[in-house]
């Protein structure tokens, strides 16, 4: 059994949710699932949400039950789900602009890291996935220097606070695996990633690869492949959810740049001009959002030729499809003794794949070197058994 | 040195003549040309076309420069072009509707394959690349009944006329290659590749990948690979150039359904609903065609996603590009004994790739088979040196 | 009140019933009817579905509800619709190929006319909407020829019959409007409007004004209004809905063809090169069709800018908008003495609007056309009343 | 003859001096100019532009036809534009962040007005044409404060002082016109449009309404002129010329924003929620802008359908071709004694249409506005001359 502790039960969070008990009752085909197309030894079946933390007053103390029900529904949610707790998670500040934080909170930051620790415990996950609210940062890339921020309270994003506090249950408890599916740099922090391998547990991460940003890396390779000469790349991106809104802060918007940037480059080998970013805000669009892109590029002889791509993709699902994936394999790592991070994993479903100075590749590269990683570990387990 | 004879000396042909001669002078980057991201051993500039033959009245008798001065203005032509001859092709009652025919054709049909064979011999070609207008034909997958369509001059086009006689021409003169980038069934043929294998000789083929169904071909990899269930796909080309004129023949329109066609299936392993034709001709979009493509498909939890590509593609730059490789590549084939056909190097380049019952593959994932053969060579070729 | 006499219970006018009853009902807004932005003299609830006639086996015999629920699920529709029954049509051998034709049509031809006429008499309606799937004729311009022709069952196709049956009808008994909402042409038949005025009745049509060709139009006038010469005007549209599916027939085609192609040369004032048609058949699209326009232009100083729009229409319930008008509108016109047809009312919601020789205009023009027609009348009647 | 003096010798302005001269010469079509489909009065031929300004150092002192060399090579450009001289303009400190501002200035801001109103005494043109590069301000509705601004040089941008020094020439001179194409508030300052009244010279403005901007607001009528409830719009605007650039300055943009947003309530009659936005800067595109729009509605019986455009506009000719009327327009209007602003022409060539307050109608409608305002004048001189 994988038991998954989720961080933020945000949009992504609870459609994870639902589309894992249908896909348990039969009542959907598993789509949107990579794995799905390997026979991959863990069954989905096999995964669990043992519980979930938050910072909106309006969703603490309830369960994922309660707020799947105002997105999707009184008759649809899977009842099972009234059995996930949502408890109180750390906020240090940084949402407040975004929704009703946690009135409790008066109770102290100190405590609230405490309180963190008591319910890992108490839950005992073996993979946690940070899907909370993007938030920008540098890494540290020391863990001591980490350690000190967290415990003093400064300059740390949530997603550090976690991270760290994961790492330290796992050295009291047990190892453990921490997903990051948000562009908060935590598999792209050395500090952080050498930690996990000291205490043979994982970090993957960073930024979960869904909507325009990998299939752009898979154009971009295409005309790469063929020597087209990129001359400038523009994509725009607007949606209604949580994240869109999130992201009229300036400071974060920053933060989705600094993972979507490297792409270009890494892919092309050149930095052909370009604009790639998070546009706007738009609340009818809901989750559904929509995205532009524009590329031109120079064919043969000088020939000057155009793409354009609009595309209307729902965030959480494409999201949530990899966290089905992401538990999955980060469990199979831990037991296969993949430590530290892994690659061969980032590659594929993250936007900025740790460990830090990694290169993004093209994903259908990426894809069958994730393959090739899994086939590996396979032939090594059967000869083992013979 | 690579010696290279066109088989119709229209827009891509010409494309092919003026920009070849102009990467020679140093005027342009070789942008286009798929290898020259690799370092392969054969230079672009060792390629030197020896004639091309073509059946449009105006052109016969001519050189190449003439040709391109029609297509892009008199100071722009590279001079070399002019000592390029074309000589009277075949025409078979193919292209009447097309073009002005050659009207010395009256010298009748035998004549006119043994003066193609005599061309031949005083050209003495490496490679003879096809890229005569479509035609719709099925494949004999017999070489004694493809002999006897010909000698009869009934039941056969152009491009299978071509290919029999080069490899008559093989098998009194020294091996050659024949490269089909036209959808007509020669490297699908299993009694062509037979009888080329025989002679030690090539053939690649069927119909250059470029435009919209190779970046399809990825698209459709990039969807499966994340086990998204494709809905329904509709794909619209419409070009003013002699192609789509061709095309509004509804038989030469099948020939193009046929290598279009299969690449669904093939790369999802489900037949998802398509619609995936050359729509029509509207001469003002010249060489640059539009093409519109719509692609439905569901995510996770029942999620339904769009993906709309427009474009706005050179036509003849981008099959010129290829040519440049495939000259070069079966040159190489040659020299390294490969014979029959190539299926590495058709993968990537083709949309029909041979031999018959070959599946089409993600672009992406054939472009590192094709990579992997070349270092196969490279190494063996190393170590026979050693 | 308005009785309305559906002929063809497809999908449109089936979403024209059940829209029509939700509005009555308070469920929904009157979104996509255009004169619900001015005040109109005859309210929505005022209209009134009598009964309606088809040729599909599964349908006759039943009411509207059941085919209603086969669209819409069980649970949503609007009761009242199980009191309209579904009348035998004619069917004259035009749409044996699209569904199942009524077995019982073996009664013979003269029977069915009879019949119909029957049907007519019990209903009593005011308007006759003519939905029915589309089919090639050409106009007779001349009612004893039509009439000949209905009465021997050759060269009409069922509109015409109709239509004919129709003003039968209406001499006997009372006025009556027949509007047309498919390209066959009837408001374009000169015969056909001679005759309705004759008999103080009116004919509206050809072919209702929705999805991408009334959007042209107004694009077209745009780009005319500020004197962009207009270079080359592609446009595709594929869906999966009947009508589509119709369409794969190349007569069908055509009829669409004619009604289509007038536009671009009524409002530019040139026949710019275009191809515009409907393009092919794609089941998943359902009613909801996928449009695709690519328009290229020369602007000041020789520079060229494109414009590429891509919709996805749900096409029924466009049809079905402009139904609720035309219902009130036809019956206005009869109670105001507007008798044969009128331009005003076809230019803003016909793409081949009658009389027979009459120009497309943009429609944003046309609706300022039409308001101010229906401002006249107003004034007409405020000054007679007082 | 109509004498233009212009501010600011950008792009815009420099192909419309190239394009007026090509076609004198007969050298190109009058594409791109409105007014070229009615039967205008004053002829393109009459346009002379006298002399322009710049606070560009690299321009001031030279010609247009060495501005113009730059841009469009040396061999094409029309030899009369080597005697229109560019002199000084203001600068005032508001472009040094775009380009190499004089470095001349250091004779004082006092100085540099009163060259101003030496370079206008000299020129004496008929219309001024504002279009120098986007500033932010707000207007001041009273001249006794624009006046004491501009002369204490305190929160005024240049266009204001362009305006108020062109007024003053007009005092002491003649009566002139002032054509504001750029987002700064001049028509709709209703101090300026009352002082021009009273002097009887005439403002046009503001921000001339190219690109997707007014296509928008046809497109939207169509929308509601059917009744279609519009759920939401997004436009993305990206492009390399130096109106990007300037843009990429937060309070230019809010100077865009502030011109275009009232398009979508002027026309809808509600604000329907919407993001549009001129949105990055990306070099390679040049004049050749990209444009992406996405809008959702709700059409009949709750359908929600999607338009989709994307452009690609060349910016300065389409505002170059605008020009051509306007200036012709202004020159037209003063002769027949037309002062202040004249909304008629404002609403179809301007994305604020002044005077203050003005609502935005459709263009399709404001075109038709303007040519009832022509033909009413063309009716009264013949008229009087009888």
């Amino acid at each position: 059994m994988v038991k998954v502790m989720l961080l933020g039960q945000g949009m992504a969070a609870t459609v994870f949710a639902i589309g894992l008990e249908r896909i348990k009752m039969g009542e959907i085909e598993p789509y949107g699932i990579p794995l799905e197309k390997y026979n991959f030894p863990i069954d989905i079946k096999d995964i669990k949400i043992v519980g979930s933390v938050d910072v909106d007053a309006r969703k603490v103390g309830s369960t994922i039950y309660e707020v799947a029900k105002d997105i999707y529904g009184f008759n649809n949610v899977p009842l099972p789900l009234s059995d996930i707790k949502i408890y109180k998670g750390i906020e240090a500040g940084y949402v407040k602009d975004i929704f009703p934080v946690e009135s409790l909170d008066m109770d102290g930051y100190e405590e609230s890291l405490d309180k963190f620790i008591y319910i890992l415990k108490m839950l005992k996950p073996d993979v946690v996935i940070d899907i909370t609210t993007t938030q920008h940062s540098i890494p540290f890339h020391d863990f001591s220097l980490l350690e000190k921020a967290v415990l003093e309270g400064r300059n740390v994003i949530p997603s550090q606070i976690y991270a760290y506090l994961t790492l330290k249950y796992s050295e009291e408890v047990r190892k453990v695996a921490y997903v990051n599916m948000i562009p908060a740099p935590i598999a792209n922090d050395k500090g952080i990633v050498k930690r996990a391998f000291e205490l043979e547990s994982l970090i993957l991460g960073d930024d979960g690869a869904t909507g325009a940003t990998p299939l752009t890396a898979d154009i971009l390779e295409h005309l790469n492949e063929r020597n087209r000469k990129v001359r400038s790349i523009a994509q725009f991106n607007i949606g209604g959810n949580t994240d869109f809104l999130a992201l009229i802060n300036e400071k974060r918007n920053k933060a989705k740049e600094y993972t979507k940037g490297s792409v270009v480059e890494d892919i092309l080998g050149y930095d052909a001009p370009h604009y790639i970013k998070p546009t706007g805000y738009l609340e009818p669009l809901g989750d559904k959002k929509f995205v532009a892109m524009h590329i031109e590029y120079i064919s043969f002889n000088g020939a000057i030729d155009e793409i354009i791509i609009n595309m209307r993709v729902n965030d959480s699902p494409a999201l949530a499809g990899y966290m089905v994936d992401l538990a999955r394999l980060a469990k199979y790592c831990l037991e296969n003794s993949y430590y530290g991070t892994v690659y061969e994993i980032n590659a594929f479903y993250m936007k900025k794949p740790g460990p830090s100075g990694s290169r993004n590749i093209s994903r259908i590269v990426a894809y069958n070197k994730l393959l090739s990683f899994l086939d590996g570990i396979k032939k090594f387990r059967e000869k083992i058994r013979v």
